[in-house]
């Protein structure tokens, strides 16, 4: 893993730590946004100038323009608070006072048709020639408490507490409702940004900088759309080597029209955005309270790196560890069986009616729970304790047993209870290192965090491209072509002849051992099966006959006759590009069912082919892969090899739009690819009629 | 809808309103069960009497026996903190000295081996022979803080405040849990019960009696085993025709060994157990947090029944407001188009850059929200509106724009923001009936609980077993009898004829129009495909006898050929009796990969033809069976009345276990049964065999 380049570029401390800001637009008017983001920038510690060209007071400290301002103290950063129409200009003329960085807070850009759009090509213009850094335009800014800085206009907004928690958001609403409920949690932000249209930094930029930020021990990241996949992938990657990411991606079902109304963009695709993020380290949420419980116990707690950590279960009643058990179960965590030795240590601590196995259920908490902590803590097969207890005031002293217990691995906590006492039992646990939440489904969201960032960090996720030494030509390709090409990557076929007319067709049923598959063999029909240009099982002269003649009938002049593979489960695996991300593999189960379900595992290529052999894993279906019913089991690292080769063919040939394997059979002994289909970069066949898809082009 | 006759039974008004009270076993030290108890119930404002046989002391009022405490006061309910032997004959003293209500809060009976099972048969005999009504044991008892009585050990649970909810939990751990989260979420509750181990109180009498309880608008139901499902389901039904109920069931995955030793039963089938509490009416969540929000919400507002209301989404950020449509998009939220009508009215108030569709986005919010709020509601084909701002305090006030609106529909709020500003505009929305949250995902969930009461308050749940006038006969069913047995219930088949022999087959091949199937005909073979027992698309004499040969050779001495069905898309569905719930009917996608993905709808039998046309809706690979890739159309009302009476049949028929027609083929034309299986009650056929399961027995 190396730094991105961007590092070295203009960076973001003018934006994000400036010595000085003005405020450009100030207004006197209380209503308006010039005079929303001047009470905001009041308590900040360095110089800070308003500036309005208009009706300028240098009295009262009132500029006419940023030049002047610029005279009375240093001015790293401005605030423009002006029209659509207004700001390039503005921009431009801060940059030639010395300016470094702009926030353009107003909408009527990108969003908003045609001349918004002139309107924020304007702005980039200015940014690339002098230099600039500028976010937005159209958000509400960002918060710095660390530095005393409030650049947002939102009410409230300076209320947020310093903390160890950076939040990078597509939306500044986001941003603010994220920063208010990590407040609320106990845990503040570092910096909180919204990144609104993007039209110079972007969520990667914010990520580098944050790369390097003292404050920042963890980060939560909100995606809506994305102009670079691969480049937010790098800096993901990059960040989560230091800092865990926590990514919440919008748009799992169809919300394109308003979001495109949002910031200009259309909504990435979903499942690839979230498999490119999950690839890359971040750990990812279904909602923003998961979010908060997720990124505020991974900026306390960072488990080593393992593929699987154990988790001891210890809570002090039992309907909400069976609450906490069957959502860890969901996560697929690993609440593995403590060893005889930890369980004759609780069968010393606790009344003989409790629950000693994992979890383990101390009955009414007393003194004893820091020896369970303890005993639980120290079994070789537990890695991070999940506990649970209602707060119990004058009876029961969580904090006071958490500070007893020598617990030798970290802890994840939900204290249940209301009022400020059990506030301030929770604040205690935060301020000791652990990270507490109230009920049980948030200290399952909190565990669920913890693995999930540990099993990212056991695999390698950076992986060159494997030089691919394959002769792929200018296609198109025919069946046989590409069946070729899959050899050359390793990727098993059965043997099969091309035939240029019906006598050699005849040769090949004698020739190929058992049944035959016969097919129109042309390299313009993707869609053979369809037109009825396939014969399955065909082993006489006279039913070789038949499938002849009806693949002539449905326009085919040359046959592929092929040996009939064995019996089994059928997958479809393809390397793709996707118009964000670039080559990207897929594997998915056959078959209609599968399909409509949108049961896909997808990665960005090139990937290792551990990484490729644990895609399979994450198939909802995945049953029927290993051996459902007495059926063949899928030879993991063989799927893993032919995926990996896939992706770095995809990589290594931009001529190539993709390649489907439809379908790599699971056989009793090895996969065979029974189709295949290549397909040009310059093909003009639309994506949506692909038998594969990641499942939006159908709903 | 009728009442269920246990309410004229002895009721549990003396349990959760008695007038007086006395502490069984009230100890001296404070780190007592006793004490804990007598600590709890000082501010009850009845009568209140300790009694401890072996330490008492009159004179402090301590008495040694409850018939001496209850010459001093009415004593209605005995809190019984005693060692679980001693248990049984506490409870029969206090029935003796005319006590109508007792609970046992401490462990060690079912749930904790032979012993304990021997304690708690014997509480059940107290019951029996004394007519005594008893919560527990092992329990931490209720809160019933309208009536000022908290039976409960917990510390601090007298400070959860009184409200509208009540909670009906199977764990005294999670009623305490989620009262102290109402409470916190400024609900409180109305009565909070944790049922413990069941031994004389269930869920189902506390939802009776909280079907006549004035002070409880909304039920928070939590279930972790199910004694007897129809019972239950009888209960929810009743009380959601007045107070809508909300349930969680623990047990998606596999949390039995633990579970089992919480309340010494084994878990609840926990797909059946939704979709019977779903069928009874109940909105059913999926943790603790969408508990709280859609109990909260829904004690406060209740849509008129409708089959699909429609949401008009009002927000003040774009960002937050893509979350909230996005989950309510995953809820199959209906999100309509507001009229051209409403769209000019927006017009008129909105800055022209908003989205002015639906979802609202108002920008930032001003004095114009409250227009907002009213011309959505305004709209015919809004029902409902689900509204989010961030607070502003200083610049924009929600309640004040709440207060002035004239909104014709009910309105769910979410209001983002930190500290105690915010948590006072919440309090003073709740105040209002609003129901508020904080966050997207809680207001989606607000709102997701709304509709789906509203939905299933438009069915209609309750339906008497059509009588089926069926000769049923004895079993065991041969393929054609179960087929029979399908014609006379309305479903379609293939036309077939039984051979006894090879002449017999040969004239049915001659006869029966198209290609046919041959099968083995024996009602001792179950799985007659696995054995080699069928012969697909035989279509000469040649192939024929090839066909009977194979079969005869799998030991068939009896035939069944049946002329091929139209190729379509394959569906099982059956009815079979659920150890807990009684007859049940299933329906799921035919093939390898749905069994394996375990999508099934499930409902209790008897049900109408409209709820049973409703269940393939619910299947998550739905789209298959509405022309997937212009294939054929399910005719859902062919469908339901199928299923309806495989339902019905059941219901009348308890000599029959079950009947799966697998599969049910949709063709372009009809749908058509072309298998079946009948098992009679007494088979000793394992259910984990069975081809159709809920998904429990495979993971």
């Amino acid at each position: 893993m190396t730094a991105p380049d961007l590092i070295t570029s203009p960076g973001l401390d003018a934006l994000f730590t400036p010595r000085g800001i003005a405020v450009i637009g100030a207004s006197r008017d209380p209503a308006k946004l010039g005079a929303a983001l001047a009470r905001s920038v009041t308590a900040f510690p360095g110089h800070v100038a308003l500036v309005n060209a208009r009706d300028p007071e240098p009295a009262a400290g009132i500029y006419p323009s940023v030049e002047e301002a610029a005279e009375h103290g240093p001015v790293d950063l401005a605030l423009i608070c002006l029209p659509a129409r207004a700001c390039a200009d503005a921009v431009a003329e801060a940059a030639k006072a010395g300016v470094s960085a702009a926030v353009v807070y107003g909408g009527g850009f990108a969003e908003a048709g045609p001349e918004g759009e002139r309107y924020q090509r304007e702005l980039a213009d200015v940014v690339e020639r002098t230099g600039i850094r500028l976010l937005g335009p159209n958000t509400s800014g960002f918060l710095a408490p660390a530095h005393g800085l409030t650049a947002s206009f939102v009410p409230g907004a300076a209320d947020v507490p310093a903390g160890r928690i950076a939040v990078v958001a597509a939306s500044g609403g986001v941003n603010h409702a994220l920063a208010f409920l990590l407040g609320e949690a106990g845990h503040g932000v570092s910096l909180a940004v919204g990144l609104g249209n993007s039209a110079d930094v972007t969520t990667a930029d914010v990520l580098d900088h944050l790369a390097a930020d003292p404050h920042t021990t963890a980060v939560a990241l909100h995606i809506e759309s994305i102009a670079d996949g691969r480049r937010l992938a790098d800096a993901v990657s990059w960040l989560t080597t230091t800092r865990p990411v926590v990514a919440l991606v919008v748009g799992r079902h169809d919300v394109g029209a308003f979001a495109a109304s949002h910031t200009g963009a259309l909504a990435t695709s979903w499942r690839t955005t979230r498999a490119a993020l999950a690839q890359a380290g971040a750990v990812l949420v279904d909602d923003e309270r998961e979010l908060v419980d997720a990124v505020g116990a991974l900026s306390l707690v960072r488990l080593p790196p393992a593929a699987d950590p154990g988790v001891g279960v210890v809570t002090a009643q039992a309907g909400p560890g069976l609450l906490l058990l069957d959502d860890l179960r969901g996560r697929r965590a690993a609440v593995p069986e403590l060893t005889a030795d930890t369980r004759r240590t609780l069968a010393d601590v606790l009344p003989p009616l409790t629950y000693q196995a994992n979890p383990v259920d101390t009955g009414r908490p007393g003194p004893g729970f820091a020896a369970v902590l303890e005993a639980v803590a120290a079994d070789p097969a537990v890695d991070l304790i999940a506990g649970y207890a209602l707060h119990e005031p004058g009876a029961f002293d969580l904090v006071e047993a958490v500070k007893t217990a020598r617990v030798s691995v970290p802890m994840a906590l939900g204290v249940g209870g209301a009022g400020d006492d059990v506030r301030r039992a929770r604040r205690a646990l935060l301020d000791r290192g652990v990270p507490v939440t109230g009920d049980p489904s948030g200290l399952a969201a909190m565990t669920g965090a913890l693995l999930a960032d540990a099993r990212a960090r056991s695999r390698t996720t950076a992986v060159p491209a494997v030089p691919v030494h394959v002769e792929v030509g200018p296609g198109p390709w025919d069946e046989d072509q590409a069946k070729t090409l899959l050899a050359a990557l390793g990727v098993q076929t059965m043997p099969r002849r091309t035939c240029a007319d019906r006598t050699e067709a005849h040769r090949a049923l004698a020739e190929l051992p058992g049944p035959v598959a016969v097919k129109l063999l042309d390299a313009a029909v993707l869609h053979k099966t369809e037109i009825g240009g396939v014969r399955l099982g065909v082993q006489t002269p006279e039913e070789l006959d038949a499938a002849l003649d009806a693949i002539e009938t449905a326009g085919g002049r040359r046959f592929l006759v092929e040996s009939m593979a064995p019996p089994g489960v059928d997958l479809v695996v393809g390397a793709r590009r996707d118009p964000v991300f670039g080559p990207i593999v897929l594997v998915g189960l056959g078959g209609t069912t599968a399909e409509a379900l949108a049961d896909i595992s997808i990665r960005l290529a090139p990937l290792s082919v551990a990484e490729a052999a644990a895609m399979p894993a994450e198939l909802a279906g995945h049953a029927l892969i290993d051996g459902w019913r007495g059926g063949p089991v899928l030879d993991r690292s063989a799927l893993g090899e032919a995926v990996a080769a896939l992706g770095d063919l995809l990589a290594a040939h931009p001529e190539l739009a993709e390649i489907e394997i439809n379908p790599l059979r699971i056989t009793a002994h090895r996969l065979v690819a029974l189709d295949a289909v290549c397909i040009a970069a310059e093909t003009t066949e639309p994506l949506q009629e692909k038998v594969m898809t990641d499942g939006r082009t159908h709903q």
